[in-house]
Parts: structure tokens; C-alpha cells; sequence
């Protein structure tokens, strides 16, 4: 008799002499080979799960709470009570005309940012008149970096993610700076890699530098075909040596891999 | 020849003959009756925890960046860059002198409550004097509350929870009374409960009220003889009544249940 083509049964009837058995989980048939967990089991990880995404739901309510919205509802702060404004001091106006200000808080800047701390604490010139002046950034970066400190929220792309991640590196705002890490990673790619690595490197972003140099010794053989490549041999060669080196540790790191299981094999 | 004492062979063996399983995740044998899930279930309900796992500490992360601390790592906004106190107006300082103001931004008031927010931009007296009056509460009170709203978070007991409720119920702080109701919930007793259903009446706190009143019902007979009882009938005898409707209710709701088991019995 071939156990595996009797008829199937519930695992909890009074048949134990059947072998094949239905998952609680997905509700197929299934042999003992391929069986996973103990109904106990089972029940404690449906409870488990159930607990871990009533801990996301209170955590979510948590974040909506501490987050600062405007009364109607959009995801940005209204700029009311603000004591003071940033300046995106190389931007201008559509006709020329000065900078629009973008209005924030001390308390906020300074609960966010060390750098801004040191800065309004210590009655600097930013402290006294006001404004803080923000260099080489364009307005509408300037708007999301300071909405980002209110809501931990900000619309990237490529371009808006590598603005924040050089504001987020200056003014030492960590959680900013792993946020647009996380989002540059994700859209890495072997045309984007080697501008990502030198601008990794430049602004000592540690995950993106990781993974855009992964990349590129991955792709040695078309190296240094690229137009890139040979621009940076030009203007940073160090940063090229750092990829050779690199490539150089791998194949190390893969040989010796091999040697150990050769070994293996031999033993 | 007994099954359930063979040899134990872990599930992923080719001995598919076998009916003792192996549980993937207690590492204990089982038998095809105690069957949970099977394999490829149990790899992605593993697989699914450790997302949840990591959705959590990411929003603890989030948490974090969006509470407002101290530079010396306290789990209190410091108050610098304030721009208005609020004051106990009923307590006193320690030898009769004034109470101690404690410091806060209009921004955050307005941001965590409708109350706070509709008084501070309509100019009103207090947004004009920078002093925000709290009738009824202590200083400790109102320092937690404050924090509260900076931090989303506070040491409770029973009294603080009660104080802080009235609190978020008087400035429309939704969040801070549910976290109060959650904790006062978690803490109720029958020796506390008739104080806790009046309580809850008064600041309409809804799930304290649920939960009190289930616990007063299911202990009917013991709730004439209570001080609180004689006390509550004297005082708002109209929260009596509702007692004993919810009383009513329940016995009537067990009735109908019953009347339909036996007549499912007799079909």
C-alpha cells in the first residue's frame, strides 16, 4: 500500500496511521517528508505574528503622534511659530529675487542636529539674526531636508537623495544620512556604480561605497572600458588603486576559499 | 507494529515511511495528529517574522530620530528655545512661593494638540503672555504631561495615568489618552473597579469604562455591599442604573445563546 496516495485526512482526526497530513498554514496536502512544524509550534508562531504586527500598529501610532502635520492634514509642518529661517544661500528667486526663506524652529533644528545645536546655542551669528544660511543647495532640496526634521518623511529620487544624503553628512543628522544610503543602494546600478563610488567616497557614505564598489569588482572585465573609469584616473587616482585593491582582496579571499574546500575534499 | 515508536528519522530523510516528525522549530518529535504546518509554510512564516522583526526596529529608529531628548541623553526636551511656560495654577512651590513654570514650544503644543493649537494662534491671552494656566494638576503632573508630548512617553501609576487622562481628554490628545485608558485597563481590579466606571464616566474614557463595567457585571453579587456602591447610588445614582442595565443586558444575551444551543441540540 502506498501510503502517499491514500485518501488525505485532517491531521487532527483519529486516523494516525495516515501519512499525508494538511498544513494549517496554506491548506495543501502534504508528506511527511516535507513536513515543518508541530501544530504547538504552529500556534505559538500565529500568535507571535499576530503580536508582532500589533507592536508595528502601536509603533505606527507612536510615529504618527510625534510627527509634526499641519492642521490640514499634509505631511508638512506649517512653518507657524518658527523662530527662526534657512536660506539656500546660492539659489534665487524666479526672477532673480532673493532666496525664498524656508521657516523651522530652534528646538526642532537643535533636537536634530549637533551641528545645528552647537550653532543656536552658542549665540553664533545664525542664532542672533535668525537665519541660517545654507550653501550649495537648491531650494527645493533645502524645503525637503528641513520637512524631513519634522516628519522623518521625504520624497526622493536619485538627485534629492544624494542633496539630503550631503546635507544629512554636514549637519550630522545620522538617521537622514542612512535613509538616503538605503534608498541610493536600492537603485544601484552598473551604469550609476562608479559615480556612486566617488561620490560615496566624497562623502563617506559607508553603505553606498560598499555596495557600488561590490559592483564594480564584479564587472572588472568592462572596467575600464568606461568613460567614467578614465575620468577618474585623472582626477582621483587614488580612488581607482582603492578598486584594485578591492578586486585584489576577492580574488584572494576566493582563492583561499577554494584551497580550503580542495581540502576539504582531499580530507 | 506501533508507529508512534519507531525510531525518530527527521522529516527531510527518505525514510517517508516514518509517521514520527521532527519539528522544525521546537526540534521535538511529533506525530502526523499533532501536525502543524508544512515545510514551505513554516520557511516563509520564519522568513515573514524576521520582516516584521526588522519593520520594528526600523520604526523604533524612526521613533528616535522624531522624539525630542536632551544632549545628555535624558528622555526630556531640555527646554531650550522656548517661547511659552505652562504653569499649575492651583500648585504651589515647596514654601508657598509661586508654582515653578515648565518650559515649552508653541510649535510642539499646537502640533500634538487641537486645544493648545486653537488658543496659540488665535492670539488669545495666553499666546500673548506666553504663559499657559492648568487649573487642577500638579507640577508633576503637568511636567510629565509636557514631556509627554515632546517624547511620547511617561513613567505611570495608576494616579499619574488618571491625571494625565484628564489632561489628554481637557487638550483633545487623543494618543496620551489611549496609552492612559491602555495602561488603567491593564491595572484594574475589582477593589478598584466601581471607582474606576465612575472615573471613566466623567472623562469618557471609553475602554476603561467597557472594562470595569465587565468586571463589575461578572461580580454582581459581591456589589451591594461595597462602600462605593452605597456612595455611588447616593452620589449619581443614574450610573447605578446603567449597572444593572448592562447587567440586565448580559443575562439576556446568555439566555438567548442558550436557548439557541439547546435548540441546535434538539435539531
Amino acid at each position: 500500500m502506498n501510503a502517499h496516495r491514500r485518501p488525505t485526512v485532517e491531521s487532527d482526526t483519529d486516523d494516525s496511521d495516515s501519512e499525508t497530513m494538511r498544513c494549517l498554514s496554506c491548506k495543501e496536502e502534504y508528506d511527511s517528508i516535507d513536513a515543518g512544524t508541530c501544530k504547538e509550534c504552529y500556534d505559538e508562531a500565529t500568535e507571535t505574528e499576530q503580536e508582532l504586527k500589533k507592536e508595528i500598529d502601536d509603533l505606527k501610532a507612536k510615529i504618527a503622534f510625534l510627527k509634526f502635520c499641519s492642521p490640514i492634514g499634509q505631511n508638512h509642518f506649517d512653518g507657524k511659530f518658527s523662530d527662526v529661517v534657512l536660506v539656500a544661500s546660492d539659489d534665487q528667486g524666479p526672477d532673480g529675487s532673493s532666496p525664498l526663506p524656508v521657516p523651522a524652529h530652534k528646538a526642532v533644528l537643535a533636537s536634530r542636529s549637533p551641528v545645528f545645536r552647537a550653532m543656536l546655542e552658542n549665540q553664533m551669528e545664525e542664532s542672533i539674526s535668525g537665519t541660517i544660511k545654507i550653501p550649495d543647495v537648491s531650494y527645493d532640496a533645502l524645503r525637503t531636508f528641513v520637512n524631513y526634521m519634522y516628519t522623518a518623511e521625504a520624497r526622493l529620487d536619485e538627485q534629492m537623495a544624494c542633496d539630503l544624503l550631503v546635507l544629512a553628512e554636514k549637519y550630522q543628522i545620522k538617521y537622514l544620512k542612512g535613509y538616503c544610503e538605503t534608498f541610493l543602494v536600492s537603485r544601484l546600478n552598473w551604469d550609476s556604480s562608479l559615480m556612486s563610488y566617488a561620490f560615496a567616497h566624497q562623502h563617506n557614505a559607508r553603505h553606498v561605497l560598499q555596495a557600488s564598489l561590490s559592483l564594480i569588482t564584479e564587472n572588472m572585465d568592462k572596467l575600464t572600458t568606461r568613460e567614467e573609469y578614465l575620468e577618474l584616473v585623472e582626477k582621483d587616482p587614488r580612488l581607482v588603486v582603492e578598486i584594485y585593491e578591492a578586486y585584489l582582496g576577492k580574488q584572494v579571499n576566493t582563492a583561499a576559499a577554494r584551497g580550503d574546500c580542495s581540502k576539504q575534499k582531499k580530507l
